[in-house]
């Protein structure tokens, strides 16, 4: 079959290899789904298939890895806005968890998908790690649009619209795990929602099944102080030790938001090679509390970036999180070189590939990989003049200057423009769904 | 003469009046340079000059006051990312000053000046308070240029391009405020750059002439703990305590950063009417402090917003310093009902503008002010759908959702392109300097 070749030409490659190498005047040569080869610009005349090859000219642009958003709640876009500055408990407990009773079904989801999807594509973003319920649906619609997603295989004590019980939930998420195994760009976690919301039983399974398959688990741990000392009351014990007697502790599991940390459990946690995803704007927003991400990465734990759902951020932009993680780092360790830009970049990048188990396949610009890319157009005022790409990118640039996004070798945006999403329709079933869950004869004046 | 009339017909009017309106279908309708009238949208064909009037149609648009950016240096936009990642005092030290005498002259400040100007403009900020060199220049060209600027009339002790010593930047600064007199756009205020850098004599005569002449003074303050414990080892007292000694601590002075605060502090500038220039992200990346905003605004002071310089920041995006202050108030207070969406607006826009003197004439949307107006375009998919278009563009907004910008009735950014400036010539220029500042063989590799 004859392959498919596309030339970057950029002014810079920002490689977020182990080296974290920036190439000037670089272009990046794709082959079908893969990086075929880094060469010089001035070099690309020289390639076999050089007159075949479509070549895209990039020449005030940043190519960068895609973004790996480590955590979120896709479909949840549609209730951006439902309700805001109000804390955690309050806001699942009076706002979210009876909207999602009364309206999340099958339309709900695919629809709220692919406004998040479109969102994501949009600023930058080719990977996501979800939870949420459906997650068939999720898998099926991520692979029609061309989206890399690892679909979260939820799991609760209580029922909810896509399970009646543990047993249920363990049920279905073996079975989507067996559904999307032909899928190239969807794959698996298993996502128990959080230690006070599942119980030993089904936890044990996870892990079980967690080993057996060698499948992540993605779960909200820690979130807030609250959920500790309720544990501690419950339980007689701290969520991280009950998960650790449950085997769960280890390098397949994905410890989401983590705020509330002693020395001993960092030091368990950099142990057993579990990751953690931070959602510094979600924990602000909801005040529950701050990961201390300086002292975690001190210990050599892998710390990825999710900008949670955007039901409590209220976007999904990975580079906006990224520059907010820095920035709350280096506040909050009092230290101005604490979450540097390059370590930012990796945040947002190869380090959430490794917490998903994909970092052979994608993170990073390095041949041989998946071309999950994104090119960002630094002309624009706010990054000008350009010192230190790098540096621009994480402290000034703005998510509209993605300018083009690949995911598998396929152009998703191009020139600002989404490739295989239709915006108006998408906005207009968002509408469609603002209208029925929130009438406008039934807003306060 | 002849009047000029432009009706703005938006979906969402947000006023910032003291009710904290939000009128919906609702038009802004311009007379000059001031706001005329507010008037349901359905109503305006009744007006005597509507049809001599402009019509812009924005259904889809929030209208709200102009950002007022309350603490910049507007020109040092051209060394944005020059020097990141990096602690206050070794910033200033080892990159900034030793820049600054190296390249800063009439030229370097014009340059720098339309740069900040534009992205200013193209984000939303409609007035700025500036603090530099060659005030005069800067006021010259903001008159021409169409943006409000209040000049920083900047005071040192030691020599700069600008002038040779306390004596020189005040007789120059007195020069700077007859010149701007007749300009509409134009005021000043004094701006002694810091307690640690402007000595006594120098502060008391600031004292008196804004005492005299009713101006604002401007002034970096408490912006680190180092700062603080310093002054207290080379004066015996907090910095504040001298200010307070002075005479200025008075409802004349703009506190800008004021990270380091005791009980005491508060309460006292609480009971003087001094106002707060929160700069989060620029006292966040320089791990200078953080300003205790709930703290503040709990005893009643007006704490308003800036970006602070480029170099610092490194973008002058009051939209995302909005966010940035909201969410950051969240999680240090841990009440996530701080800084609410409403509050944050009001410290972006009326807050500003009652911290610089200027809240009769700018800041809000009430019948007789300066047009001064910005429209943000929430239809993007990061803005959908829109429950309540308050915290949406608090929470989720980006700043290339502002459409149009108007300046004393005076469209400056129409259809998101620039009316009054050229965006290539000042992107040039940059580049330019770019190469100058930092030739590109002098790069690390």
């Amino acid at each position: 079959m004859k392959k498919n070749y596309q030339i970057l030409l950029a002014k810079w490659v920002i490689t977020v290899n182990p080296e974290f190498e920036i190439l000037s005047d670089y272009a990046v040569i794709i082959e079908d789904s893969r990086i075929h080869s880094l060469l010089p610009a001035a070099e690309i005349s020289e390639l076999d298939f050089y007159h075949q090859a479509e070549i895209f000219d990039l020449p005030d642009h940043a190519i960068m890895p895609g973004f790996v958003n480590s955590h979120t709640h896709a479909s949840m876009s549609l209730f951006r806005g439902l309700g805001d500055d109000l804390p955690l408990m309050d806001w699942l407990n009076h706002h979210i968890w009876p909207a999602e009773s009364r309206w999340v079904n099958t339309e709900f989801i695919r629809d709220g998908f692919e406004l998040a999807a479109a969102e994501m594509i949009r600023s930058g973003t080719t990977c996501m790690n979800d939870m949420y319920f459906y997650p068939d649906i999720v898998g099926h619609r991520a692979q029609e649009i061309g989206l890399r997603v690892v679909v979260g295989l939820i799991v609760l004590d209580f029922p909810t619209v896509w399970a009646k019980d543990a047993d249920d939930y363990l049920h279905k998420a073996l079975a989507v795990v067996d559904e999307i195994k032909s899928s190239p760009l969807v794959t698996a976690a298993f996502a128990p929602h959080a230690p006070y919301s599942v119980s030993d039983q089904p936890l044990e399974k996870i892990a079980m099944y967690s080993s057996e398959l060698d499948l992540p688990v993605h779960m909200h741990i820690h979130e807030t102080a609250f959920e500790v000392s309720e544990a501690e009351k419950n339980t007689g014990m701290r969520p991280l030790q009950r998960l650790d007697q449950l085997n769960l502790l280890n390098p397949n599991l994905l410890a989401v938001h983590m705020t509330e940390l002693n020395e001993f459990e960092i030091e368990r946690i950099a142990e057993a090679g579990v990751h953690v995803s931070h959602c510094p704007e979600s924990n602000l927003k909801l005040a529950s509390g701050l990961c201390p991400v300086a002292r975690l990465q001190v210990q050599g734990i892998n710390v990825c970036l999710g900008t949670d759902g955007a039901a409590s951020n209220n976007d999904l932009d990975m580079l906006s999180e990224m520059r907010t993680a820095a920035l709350l780092s280096k506040g909050l360790s009092g230290d101005a070189r604490s979450c540097n830009a390059q370590q930012a970049i990796q945040m947002a990048t190869i380090n959430g590939a490794k917490a998903l188990g994909l970092s052979d396949e994608i993170g990073s610009i390095e041949v041989g990989k998946q071309a999950d890319l994104i090119a960002l157009d630094l002309n624009a005022l706010n990054t000008q003049p350009v010192y230190d790409p790098v540096t621009q990118i994480v402290y000034a640039a703005n998510s509209r200057q993605v300018s083009h996004a690949w995911i598998a070798g396929s152009c998703q945006l191009a020139d600002f423009q989404l490739c295989n999403l239709d915006e108006d329709k998408i906005r207009h079933k968002a509408q469609a769904w603002r209208n029925k869950i929130k009438p406008f004869d039934q807003e306060p004046s």
